[in-house]
């Protein structure tokens, strides 16, 4: 689970392979149509598409000579429910601390 | 925009910064605090919340003779919303593709 999530967010952060995914949650993708919008010599590019494969975003097919390009979906929703989990805890202490300034408030105001 | 997730995703990609990311949520704490449940030296605790600072992540405020930690939460959700938007075009892919699938049926069975 934590090696899952270091290479899933590692695999985030970088703009060309985010503009990958952004691409290929739209439909699978050749590699030469996905290599096409970037300014980046092919055995570079490639090697995006591997880090990705590594991390489980992606996966590959061989169709006879061209290299279809997938999503894995699933990795996506874990990353987001890490952060949704983060974000549900820091919300909660900020209810609790409005409650309590506004008890505070109120016996200031009663007193 | 770009480097924001870039620094973000990064940050994330690591077990001892995810652990005080999620102590932090629960609320505020010092560094010695932080630093406790990890067996690592502390300079080398000290890099990972300079990582986690540098993304805005988090950030710190010396009182007196202590350093309070403090999480930023607008990052997290800037990246949970990438998230979501990347699983929302994928899931209405998906929703197409089950009405195609449907239609495709429903013809082969009136046919």
């Amino acid at each position: 689970m934590a090696n899952h999530l270091d290479s899933f967010f590692s695999a985030l952060a970088d703009p060309t392979r985010r503009a990958v995914i952004v691409r290929l949650v739209a439909g699978p993708a050749q590699v030469s149509e996905l290599h096409e919008p970037h300014n980046m010599a092919l055995p570079s590019f490639l090697k995006h598409l591997g880090k990705l494969e590594a991390a489980g975003i992606i996966r590959s097919e061989k169709i006879g000579r061209i290299r279809m390009v997938y999503i894995e979906a699933a990795p996506i929703a874990e990353a987001e429910e890490w952060l949704k989990q983060q974000r549900h805890v820091w919300e909660k202490r900020l209810d609790r601390l409005s409650a309590l300034a506004g008890n505070i408030e109120k016996e200031s105001n009663d007193g």
